[in-house]
């Protein structure tokens, strides 16, 4: 395979592309928010458990530390204009839920609302707040996952995630999955290994 | 907007898409390795930080743990057999960069070596190891970052990171991104506001 030279860039956040998701807050619909975050992801497989990593000054930050808890809402090209105005504009002059016209859902183990719109819903409990910098880490345990019945093939009872739309996040913009390359292993699948 | 019934699914590891990352590892050929990662992210931006999460089992983990040190190596479709390989293979039984004819560079801040092949480098120094369960997450700053050079826009110097190809990861599958639906602010911009 081709090399090519490298130049070098000064250190940044450059891991890319990204997850993108409205994580939504509060105990009460008067406290409810939304931040869309891309600092978020996957920290352990048993028990479940992600993060996501928040500016002590936006809105939301005080409020998922009085709650210790909030929900990962994934995010879909039908949500990708809301998911974008819920990342620009601040729960502090607007509430987000009635402004953009969407639906809060009773959670079934913490008081954060599910976003209804969002294809897939993760309620996460905080067991951890690690202050790094501009961002504070909120590392969480997921106690429950909702997905939209639509999702789910009817007689094998998978979740055929494709289905959803996905958002993507690289660089600064919003992309649609696109080509599928293979699934994880299509490198040593019989006939079809690379070695 | 049209919303869904909704069904539970058992708590899990459901963010998605995610990053598919080559972490290479390693302060001598002879130690090098390479781990494919989807559990990593941005964790801070001033000062860039990331993660990863390793189970402790793997070859790399002792590997980094021992070094304090890694490199994230972003991936392309053509480098996605090789990423997948390196995500099923063990470093115990290959040396990844022989087996796969893929070339180590060395970095300038650490002695973890830079995939040539990879798009972007991103070197790591391990600031804390968090035990959570199956995996430890090894929280990093990112202390130097290198990218091909014909990314570069020869006039402006910005990075048109889109020539990459990179991929992303999403519930097992790997896809090359779509369809770009917008740059962050898209929804607030002049005459294209939503609200």
């Amino acid at each position: 395979m081709k090399t090519s030279s490298k130049i070098s860039l000064p250190p940044g956040n450059m891991l890319n592309p990204l997850p993108v998701v409205m994580v939504s807050c509060g105990s009460s619909p008067d406290e409810y928010n939304i931040i869309t975050l891309a600092w978020c992801g996957t920290i352990c497989s048993e028990p479940p458990m992600c993060y996501v990593s928040i500016r002590r000054e936006r809105h939301s930050y005080e409020i998922i530390k009085r709650n210790m808890e909030f929900v990962i809402n994934l995010t879909s090209k039908e949500l990708c204009a809301i998911t974008d105005w819920c990342g620009v504009r601040s729960g502090r002059k607007y509430n987000k839920f009635q402004t953009m016209d969407i639906t809060p859902l009773t959670a079934d183990k913490v008081k954060a609302p599910l976003i209804a719109e969002s294809p897939l819903n993760i309620e996460c409990k905080v067991k951890d707040i690690i202050p790094l910098g501009s961002h504070d880490m909120f590392i969480a345990d997921v106690l429950a996952v909702h997905a939209n019945e639509e999702l789910l093939n009817k007689t094998s009872h998978a979740l055929n995630l494709e289905g959803a739309d996905l958002v993507s996040y690289s660089h600064g913009n919003y992309y649609c999955l696109g080509q599928k390359i293979g699934k994880f292993g299509f490198s040593v699948e019989k006939g079809k290994s690379k070695k």
